[in-house]
């Protein structure tokens, strides 16, 4: 090593040593002819003091130096009880500049807001930022306790293909053309899901990986096109056996990581409860103010709005006070999300019921309104009425919106939940909202729970699922279910699909073969690993906790990757070249 | 669980209990009436006896079943102390049809030799083999020792990007069209070598990755379009730093899963010494045989052929007795390596000299060369005369091919080495052999070793690098260098190389602005896992240590990837769109 001690790690006991240290010159203070230099690497920072002036006068921020001199005690009153170093410093007997830095794009050191797509760009340097390096230490700590954990449960870390042929998410794939044939083309996997099957039907019988996985979405929110999931499969178990390990896993990070002891078990709720009393599969239990049905309330209502197959109602305390502006931004917002509006009452602290909706109300109506709902005088009540599924989930965003702007949400809780018996299926609606068929919930192997397993096919809105979703603060961090193994089934489920025998062959058919030869009963789990890294770090985004993310778009700032490509390339790859028509392409 | 037990477990303790046990039927015999059943898991194996014949009629190989009975001890002389569930048996009291098997396209149990397409395209049946499932967990424990040792080495597991621009290592880029950007694509990376030195700039200083690479190459020999290298780099190091945790990690290996402890420090080779003595970058150490340099020898010969640059001999213990035939084959052998041929002389028993090359040597020539070479009667010497890497290049492709022709190699041997001081260049010929040019014998951003510093410029062909390389029993499993972090040599190793200044720019124009802030010392290591785990696990391919591997060509007879795909995909994906001209690809 070209230093012999790290400079965070510099205590009084060092005192007197003469020790050489190599890092960047995080901060320079000059004072009488005396300078100061804070020298920082990977283990922190420590003082380097110059009492030469001219051997420190062309030191500049991020300059990366060798410094060799005395450790000393500060003197009195000099200490810096913040920093673990700051009992000492060092003084400076001889520096080496092993490179020079240009004027900075932004600083390194201190909170400065910087555009992120400058922050990307020289994301080097944001690494050197003290959040930023931590984040990817906790990402590395976590990823250790997942392979720990893993492997006490007797799972085998397998790598799968990332060259490979559509797998049946439903995402768009990423295509790679291949050389050696030309006009034919891999896929990059948008998740290992067809392979741990099939290493399901190999034997392996606990399976693991830390897998890269790839979606060609339109980013949405919080998306990255490649992305890191924790995948698991086990063969000989019921969904509890597969929830044990989950919560072993979640437990054992967040106690390392977090320092917070998860109560297990986990507690379960339904799909269906989580939507009547939450509006989202993915409920955020770190608050209350729950939804209120009011499809009962309203059964015999005169007005027209609330006449529907479901009212639903959530309360915004304080509420009331907001201003006419306030109010119509609510309506926007709904709108944003595809509704029609967000009918609103305001309950006056007089007990009046103010806002548009209120004069269409009846008298008792308008009398049982708080108790009903919860309201208390100052709030506002805002209502949904419609289809069910949508008018919950318009009101759940609402409830979510409302915990952040009255600040309900307490910030340092974590509240996890599994959100089991899912439906199978869910409509698929033209533009016209005709529904014109079903799809999968979660993927087309999942199995149906035991009381559905035979006549499935014949109510599909009805059937619940033998799977389950895990959900921290409101963000869902992993899901999975028990599988399907036996042919007749998937051929029923595939039936409800309207997946005729020649697509389902098209697209997986080689676990359909596999399925032939003794598949055991088997079920997973994935995790969502860039989002619990997210949480376990206590940053906003998930790019916040991938080294070198890609911004809007997929555009990487920093290699200006993607690019266009040279003609020979093109030739090369054998892009320009239409395969004969008897050939069968992946997607049918 | 739906089982109590794991087949491989049951011992003489359990005599008694009543399990549930689930698994394939792997073997099934009948006697007299009773049915015999080993019932495999992923534990190992249990015999099973159905004494009522038809509960068990219909069970064939490879059913997955689930059995409830009673565990009884073997009677007395039907014990198998080569299982280690030998001594005791299963009395099926229930059986459960899990699911059945078709008729399988080859036997699981056993030693069969199977044509390996067939085994990849019902890889989910190998799998259930001992041999690949025990490769598969070795491949896994392995992963898991090198997550233990870097950690504890301080080193930041860090993923870094897979869709992302070309990376200078020379082979072709898999590529990958953007929808969100139609005319841009992606690049795989073949390694992540320009993310892990900027991670060093980012200040990170410890840095390791069992990261996914993709090469478009044509499939020679052992390759895979995709596969794993466990990524390594270090700030503020020397060579020493690097060659420490390097050998701390494979030690750690090969004493944890092969049991064997490497003696330390692993010793070093010049590269040079590697090329004379051996004729090969990656020696064998398992056996002897040397090369024998014999220019000096032939300094005066009239024979034409040996008035070369260099001449050199390896002998082939025993060769003499070949037939005409077999000494006919060597030459067509060293020809398909694009040789003239291979001269030979055969010391008779007798001390004769026999073949075609003995009468065009003096006596003098004759008379030295059994003790010049070390030949003894009966041996045959092969000679090779010409350029000196190219001749030493064939004769230790000869050395190999005796060693395992006469069974020099000892197999049960590890023999480790570093190959170091390799030249940072190498010439770059035409078809006609004239050289045009240099191009990096690692990779643009090795550094050269201190005595070449200032001048590798002035002569390239003899400037060696600060580059080290990896071998076990003649397989390179690791390479690695301390890099250049000035800008001002990096530029220079650019010229020697003829990359213009926009090429250079073009090609990694981030890492080079990158360079601008900061950079630190810094070096590392790349290992070839899927290699090591061959090694490790006693294999002959890396296809027997990777789940999903594919065939030639890229070809999966798995999934049938690669495919065609459709004209909507094409168009989705933007493939067939050119980008205005102003745009720069990321090749020039």
């Amino acid at each position: 090593m070209i230093r012999s001690h790290e400079a965070g790690t510099l205590r009084k006991e060092h005192a007197g040593q003469t020790v050489t240290l190599a890092g960047w010159v995080a901060r320079r203070r000059d004072h009488g002819g005396v300078t100061f230099i804070d020298l920082r690497d990977a283990s922190g920072t420590a003082q380097v003091v110059f009492r030469e002036e001219d051997t420190a006068h062309d030191l500049r921020s991020e300059f990366c130096v060798r410094i060799t001199g005395e450790v000393r005690v500060r003197p009195a009153g000099n200490e810096n009880p913040e920093l673990p170093t700051g009992e000492i410093e060092v003084a400076a007997a001889e520096i080496e500049v092993l490179s020079e830095a240009a004027p900075l794009p932004f600083p390194i050191e201190g909170d400065v807001n910087v555009n992120e797509e400058v922050r990307l760009k020289y994301r080097y340097l944001d690494l050197r930022r003290e959040a930023v390096a931590r984040s990817m230490r906790i990402r590395s700590e976590g990823s250790f306790l997942v392979h720990e954990v893993m492997r006490e449960h007797g799972f085998v870390n397998v790598e799968t293909p990332t060259l490979t042929r559509s797998t049946p998410e439903g995402a768009r794939d990423f295509l790679v053309p291949v050389r050696l044939k030309p006009g034919h083309w891999y896929a990059l996997p948008q998740s290992p899901q067809l392979f741990k099957q099939l290493l399901m039907v190999g034997g392996l019988e606990r399976y693991y990986q830390i897998a890269r996985c790839y979606r060609d979405e339109d980013f949405r929110a919080d998306r990255q096109p490649e992305f890191t999931q924790i995948d698991v499969e086990m063969s000989f178990v019921e969904q509890d056996d597969v929830l044990t390990v989950a919560e072993d896993l979640v437990a054992r990070l967040w106690k390392e990581i977090a320092g917070y002891e998860i109560p297990r078990p986990i507690p379960h709720m339904t799909y269906a409860e989580a939507m009547a009393r939450y509006g989202s599969d993915k409920p955020d239990l770190r608050f209350g103010n729950e939804l209120t049905d009011m499809t009962e309330y309203f059964a015999g209502t005169s007005f027209r709005v609330f006449q529907a197959p479901y009212v639903g109602a959530v309360v915004m305390p304080g509420g009331a006070s907001q201003t006419r502006k306030e109010l119509d931004a609510w309506q926007d917002w709904a709108k944003a999300r595809g509704a029609r509006g967000l009918a609103y009452v305001l309950l006056q602290e007089d007990g009046t019921l103010g806002g548009p909706v209120a004069k269409n109300l009846s008298d008792t109506e308008k009398a049982g309104l708080a108790e009903k709902t919860g309201a208390r005088p100052g709030d506002a009540i805002f209502f949904g009425a419609g289809a069910p599924h949508a008018t919950r989930e318009l009101l759940g965003a609402a409830r979510l919106e409302i915990g952040r702007r009255c600040e309900l949400i307490d910030e340092s809780a974590w509240e996890f939940l599994w959100v089991v018996d899912a439906p199978i299926f869910e409509p698929v609606h033209d533009d016209q909202g005709e529904q014109i068929g079903w799809t999968s919930v979660h993927h087309p192997f999942t199995s149906p729970k035991p009381e559905y397993a035979d006549d499935f096919q014949d109510r599909p809105g009805e059937a619940l699922a033998n799977a389950y979703d895990i959900v921290c603060n409101g963000n869902e961090i992993g899901g999975g279910s028990i599988r399907i193994h036996r042919a007749e089934m998937q051929q029923r489920v595939f039936d409800v699909l309207g997946l005729s025998k020649e697509e389902a062959e098209s697209k997986f058919g080689f676990l359909l073969e596999a399925f032939k030869f003794g598949p055991p009963p088997h079920g997973g789990i994935a995790f969502g690993w860039d989002r619990m890294v997210m949480l376990l770090a206590g940053q906003d985004s998930i790019r916040d906790v991938i080294a070198f993310p890609k911004a809007a778009s997929g555009y990487d700032p920093l290699t200006a990757a993607p690019t266009p490509i040279t003609e020979q390339q093109r030739k090369e790859a054998g892009i320009d070249v239409i395969p004969d028509e008897d050939e069968e392409p992946a997607q049918a």
